[in-house]
């Protein structure tokens, strides 16, 4: 199955004095990628709310191996894909090449919660989200 | 009158590959520093909705001027006074300096506001925020 | 005459607890839409390195007015304009809009500088990128 | 042995929509509280520089497990271990906590590197540097 394909522009700012992406703007661009793909799926952090009662998909966990560096004015290519759907959580993977070369391979996992009265509390992925996560499933 | 006083250290990342500051950061810094000016008038975003039903105090206008260049592990220290208290509105000045040279001299002016059916308009100033706001005030 | 177009999403991480754009943001955005610009001219911060020995091209001074708040999933179509070209320095407009509506107005003005041993000094533009500047040139 | 201690305030510009820390900012606050720690060793990517002819100490990998949500005005309490000295590289662990309750740990690896003809490679870690590194050493 093919994973879900975008890219981001590595910005000047995005980088530190030694010239290289600053490492955790590789976060954010994971992050952003997610919601990239969630939109794909038809859903974002709005609907969660406001069809599911939910308060979103906040990170159980995040990593990242950093292969090579990357620098102002490179085009990152980004595939992401779910490697886990559970029963209120789900896992990503994300690779950034530049010019086809690996540049670093991320991992989030991320839960479906609701705010209770005692709190923020882990909940269902709605039905209606488990095909589109499923089409992007990959081992 | 004495302005607020703060200071914020430069950080690795806060520099772009030139080994500067990245310029948006000073404007980062200017809102940390209003919010904790704020905090020390006994407000927050949090206070402003719910005991005054405000949604905050959003930005109308900034700017900012780059005197010097400021670099990581620097300490700016930056002096933040009340330049204009309006009937719904507050205009603050930012003087960052480094081993006493000024480096940047920065501007806000922001509206209090609250959300309506018909969208986002201003609201007046809680008149119990007024005396702490004038304390910083200097024409 | 045509200014320079582009486009940013919003990303999630781009918003504040009130749910609309954390305003430095927007100069993050006006910081990138200057690189691109510049790259669509054939120069970037390398090029003025190595091709006219200069440092880059840093702020002098920066400003935003902000006419409508924008929340994540939003596109934001940017129109740069060049405004001044001088002996040493260039002054851009940028205009934020979504769906038609003008939710931004921000300026930059920067200086084209070279590292001297007393310190960051002016250097004149290159004249070989003069005429790519005119082409964006509107008063 | 005794981590290495410091803090960090939550900003309301480090929190997304949601309300809560954009899970990015605690890679951001790692890297600051390491640039903290190595100035509190004597050394930082100057030094590695001037003195020792390295080019820094980038990522290998990084990862954060994340217990609890924090908000902005809270202060989180930071203890930074050094948990693997090796030849060429370290690894680093990370706590926070808000009014003493864990809400995220982190780790990094990192290697010291220099620039050469044909990219960046590793290099050891100066002896200098050794006894400072070990002071925080918590296996």
């Amino acid at each position: 199955m093919a994973p879900f394909a975008t890219h981001r522009a590595v910005d000047w700012g995005d980088c530190d004095p030694a010239g290289i992406v600053f490492y955790p703007t590789y976060f954010r661009w994971m992050d952003s990628a997610f919601h990239e793909l969630a939109a794909t799926l038809g859903f974002d952090q709005r609907r969660l709310q406001e069809a599911f009662g939910l308060m979103g998909t906040p990170l159980v966990d995040a990593g990242c191996a950093f292969k090579a560096s990357a620098s102002y004015g490179a085009r990152l290519d980004i595939e992401v894909a779910v490697t886990r759907i559970g029963a209120s959580g789900i896992s990503l993977s994300y690779r950034f090449r530049h010019d086809g070369r690996l540049v670093a391979e991320g991992r989030e996992a991320r839960a479906f919660v609701r705010r209770t009265d005692k709190g923020i509390e882990k909940a269902d992925i709605p039905a209606a989200l488990r095909p589109g996560l499923e089409s992007f499933h990959a081992g």
